[in-house]
């Protein structure tokens, strides 16, 4: 099948990755995750739909696979800022990620996945474990690095503090209860911090 | 239609009523609110799809109405609880809901219609209008009370301090992020409201 003239194997496959994986974006959040299926994505791809189960399962895992290269080439996956000023980092962050989840072709096929995760326990653990652990996780490194420079007390249930700023910004995404501007950001991430720093 | 020996006209709607509610609660939780018709619930409740479709538009709107009847039997719809001891208060309904939320009886019916509300924007605005802020609306007003007898600052933004106690109890509960205990409740009404206390 190749022949001399064919570009390098490992750099034809991650254009077809890439491939892949924009599909599957695009498609799940025009159709949604029910109607998704592996023919649908190899047909939007141009590739043969062997190609894809040749490398996934199933097509969560596609889907998985596609949110995590999209976020290992996010800036704010290499490492939390840490300038010294807790807020301001947090803020700088937290104003970014809702710059992102208010950009249409981020947010339908994010959607579609946080919502095919609530309706299915097995796709939801998955979901949790390979997308909201990681991004959760690099909150909780920045606050435990803050409390052992004794910005934060050091009483306080650092994973419960993080969920104190992420969970009202998520919900407000999924449910639509509240938008996500910068000065919400802003209030929240003051309300939070003024809870954990040590009395003086 | 109505005969002699019929019983009171208003108390058969309301055991019509009652019955469709049921149906339709557990109905959403078995198949989930794609699957639902109208058909089904009224099969399931034993009366006419007539019967249904003279009180209501849509599933959805049965649905609603199905849980904002639920609701409205709750006590703690009846006002919240003003024991002058705001971390109990908070503490002692928190704990209820959370017992509520692991009840396989609730949680069902409830996912769904959050689960559709995440996917469908117009379903997902009289949701929350309908049954988020009411339950929302009580905290707010719990809070300002608070406020106004000096256990809370002056300054704090109350609306989003409910969510910074409301949506990591939602999110855990809808995303599976992670369980809804006592003790969770109880870290988490203590590191809020420890943020919210004047400054002496």
């Amino acid at each position: 099948m190749a022949n001399k003239a064919a570009p390098d194997p490992s750099r034809r496959s991650e254009r077809s990755r890439r491939a892949i994986f924009d599909a599957a974006l695009a498609l799940v959040g025009e159709i949604g995750y029910e109607k998704l299926t592996i023919e649908g994505i190899a047909a939007r791809a141009g590739v043969g739909k062997q190609t894809i189960y040749r490398w996934w399962p199933s097509k969560a895992a596609v889907l998985l696979d596609a949110f995590t290269a999209g976020i290992e080439d996010d800036d704010y996956a290499k490492g939390f800022p840490d300038t010294g000023d807790l807020a301001a980092d947090l803020k700088s962050v937290l104003r970014a990620t809702a710059d992102e989840f208010n950009d249409p072709a981020f947010e339908a096929p994010y959607r579609a996945l946080a919502v095919a995760g609530a309706n299915n326990e097995e796709l939801s653990r998955t979901f949790v474990a390979r997308l909201m652990e990681p991004g959760t996780r690099v909150y909780v490194e920045r606050l435990r690095a803050a409390q052992e420079a004794g910005e934060v007390a050091t009483g306080v249930d650092v994973r419960v503090a993080v969920e104190m700023v992420l969970s009202p910004f998520s919900q407000r995404w999924l449910m639509r209860t509240g938008p996500l501007t910068h000065e919400f950001v802003d209030t929240l991430v003051d309300q939070v911090l003024n809870g954990l720093r040590p009395r003086g």
